[in-house]
């Protein structure tokens, strides 16, 4: 099995008690770090002559390595295990957002106005005024988390309560890093039709909604339907997000290796929901050729029962992924790991560019590669160039909701991945360095203002 | 029209320019309680040596009292007013509640346990054993509040959006009196299939759902169909909140006048939800003689057309309101303003008891039966005895979420009811004195505890 490096999503904390002789905690930290463990944070909790209660934070590569260095620590006599705890299990008891009060309510008065009787008057002047909905209440700035669970990051059909704790995340990374107030909606129904329904009638409250973990190809019709029923932004983050940041990614590698997206050769594995919005994006961007490929290999025109999203991307070729890679200049993996080999990568043109984006094992390690091509891109926080959604869907519904415009478009995604391009400065941009971190605090204001501006250019935006 | 009384949800903020001289404040001050407003803080903005600005705020009894207030210092010429302001409509400007993280996201170890690839973990868990949702997400502890306009507190069927205002204050009372997470849900669909399919598809995320605002005869319905369908805890607040805080307050306005549940006669007048609910809950406390009446009088079996529910307090008398109250013990009021009269209150029995809980102006003004009644109660805040459901239902969902029940019972609303009189100590039980008020710290735990303790003993609580 891969190893993979240590990291805090294998994170325990061990309460250990440990005599006060020489030698003792560093068996501990010595049997820590033989068994490849990350040690981060100790801290002391109890001491008195005979021993120190110290909590120790270590990073594992996964479950059976935690197991691994637990064990290790069990193997040392003198060692007494407190206690054990998960790190990740922790943090998510009692789930990830609370829904608190915006203003004081100390006594009556508070109560008079926030609540009856005062709160009838907005409630007239609303029924009045329909428009004054966004001023008076939270719709002007909350979005609704919409999944049926059929397609949870990369595992599966997990059903709406799995979900969950993956769009408590989502409304997480809203609200932390575009201001945006997010709430998850699980739907205990996977019927195109009923979901439809369903959202339609959860409108009200919401000045948009992101369409997430929904499976191919079942997600393209809800999204049009959507969009097509509703008057505020629809927005499908595993789509457009991530076609929106391999984009941005994509300018500043065709910058490096002195490439235009017209005249390259690009490869698409992966035909989900992903790999057809990027391939939609980079056409619309002025790709000329792209191959997409599934499990089966090339989605050539000969095959029987291609979905409508795969024929649009159908070519007369056919073969293996092997075979398309031939003379590639770039691959983009939406798809599953290790599928891609160096073999592969060594039969593409010169400067190749690579983005292997499965999660969280890509579709080739990075060390597979090194010195193969030019530029390098996972979806993983522990190589550069994360290409991770946190840098679009955050910004994108930030300015559709500051200029209350009723849908996002192609437009605004071609001129949010300009956006996030650009703030990588030339004399930054270097093969390690084609995208903004996630914690570059300009990013959603920048795309935000490049999606208000595209909305009034569209003329699309309601204020 | 009545002249109601000033309070804050008719608050004004008024910023004034005051010259420097003797008298101009003092004119200002005059001008206000002349015109019969409520003067409450004063803040200096700004000084100079000709002048002041100074921020006035100015409780009103109505609208029409704003305007007069505000013309009033109009008149004052040394006066220049630069800026008045709404209260109630600042409070509201971008709405009462926000979605916010319960825990730091600042780097990427955070990131990698609450979002990819850390969650991973946390999603295959609820797949592989669903009951940990109530352990590691948010379902543990929030609860939906579900409308569809239909019936906006007393203000009719305003539709989805102007309901929202009342959602969004009803969410911050959860979680201020009862410490539970609460989401608004504005349906856009009036439909009782489709509200209950929609409710049923959104459940996933919820621990319960609060019905709130749905007008009589659907309400019933909804609520007995998602009770059915659901193993989450339903409850209609308009329905068994009212009914919950009706009964606490008259078992102790009986203590008071030495009557028993059993031998009194009693009016309950409105046959919508509250006073359905009211009528069952007093049923089921014992009650044997209620005359219900609607608009059109005393609900009598001999007409034509009667609702189920209606029909289960159908009686052979017939008449008028008037009728109904001759020889009454207690009157209850659930529906409009001005209905009561005093001869009415007269032609009840030794030592009456009138709930007039119309709001915000009551069935009949307290002022008009002093002397007459021996225990008075309203639904307003600015009159001892407020019947007010925020004693009953942050309490009720704290409990049953807190037991994990499957459905909230009517023995819980028995208990409950017992548990918010009981807070009323015999000692301060007196005729303006028969409720504890809504900010008495110990009510919503001991309603929550008494919600628990039914559910163990009818068997139905789920940790």
């Amino acid at each position: 099995m891969t190893n993979l490096t240590p990291n805090s999503s294998f994170s325990l904390t061990l309460r250990l008690q440990i005599p006060n002789r020489i030698g003792m905690l560093a068996s501990v930290t010595q049997a820590i770090a033989k068994s490849g463990g990350n040690l981060g944070q100790i801290d002391l909790i109890e001491q008195n002559h005979q021993f120190s209660i110290r909590d120790l934070t270590v990073d594992a590569g996964s479950s059976d390595h935690t197991e691994e260095i637990v064990q290790s620590l069990k193997d040392l006599e003198d060692i007494t295990i407190l206690d054990v705890y998960d790190r990740t299990f922790n943090l998510h008891r009692g789930g990830k957002i609370s829904i608190n009060s915006r203003i004081q309510l100390k006594g009556i008065s508070d109560l008079a106005m926030a609540y009856t009787p005062g709160v009838g008057r907005i409630c007239n002047a609303i029924a009045q005024n329909p428009e004054e909905v966004y001023n008076l209440t939270i719709k002007q700035h909350t979005v609704a988390i919409v999944t049926d669970g059929s397609a949870v990051l990369g595992l599966g059909n997990l059903g709406p309560e799995a979900a969950l704790p993956v769009m408590e995340g989502k409304a997480m990374l809203f609200k932390e890093f575009g201001g945006v107030d997010a709430f998850p909606i699980c739907l205990a129904t996977q019927d195109t039709e009923e979901i439809v329904r369903t959202v339609k009638n959860l409108a009200p409250v919401f000045g948009g909604v992101n369409l997430e973990d929904i499976a191919a190809p079942r997600c393209f019709e809800i999204e049009a339907k959507l969009r097509q029923e509703l008057d505020i932004p629809i927005f499908h983050d595993d789509q457009h997000g991530t076609a929106i940041v391999t984009l941005a990614a994509l300018f500043n590698a065709l910058k490096l290796v002195n490439k235009s997206i017209e005249k390259i050769r690009i490869v698409i594995n992966g035909a989900g929901a992903a790999g057809v919005a990027v391939a939609r994006l980079l056409r619309k961007a002025g790709a000329q050729t792209i191959l997409m490929c599934d499990s089966k290999g090339i989605i050539s025109t000969n095959r029987q029962n291609l979905t409508e999203q795969k024929r649009e991307f159908a070519v007369k070729a056919q073969g293996s992924l092997a075979g398309a890679m031939q003379g590639a200049d770039v691959f983009i993996g939406v798809s599953a790991p290790g599928v891609l080999t160096p073999e592969m990568v060594d039969s593409m043109t010169k400067d190749p560019i690579v983005f292997a984006m499965a999660n969280p094992i890509p579709e080739i390690q990075p060390e597979l590669v090194k010195g193969k091509v030019a530029v390098m891109a996972t979806g993983r926080s522990d190589y550069p160039n994360q290409i991770n959604n946190v840098l679009a869907f955050p910004g994108i519904f930030r300015g559709a909701l500051d200029c209350r415009c009723s849908a996002i478009t192609t437009t605004m995604y071609l001129e949010a991945a300009s956006a996030i391009a650009s703030l990588v400065q030339p004399s930054e941009l270097n093969k390690e360095h084609i995208i903004p971190s996630v914690f570059d605090e300009r990013v959603a204001p920048a795309v935000a203002a490049a999606v208000q501006r595209a909305a009034r250019e569209e003329g699309i935006a309601g204020c």
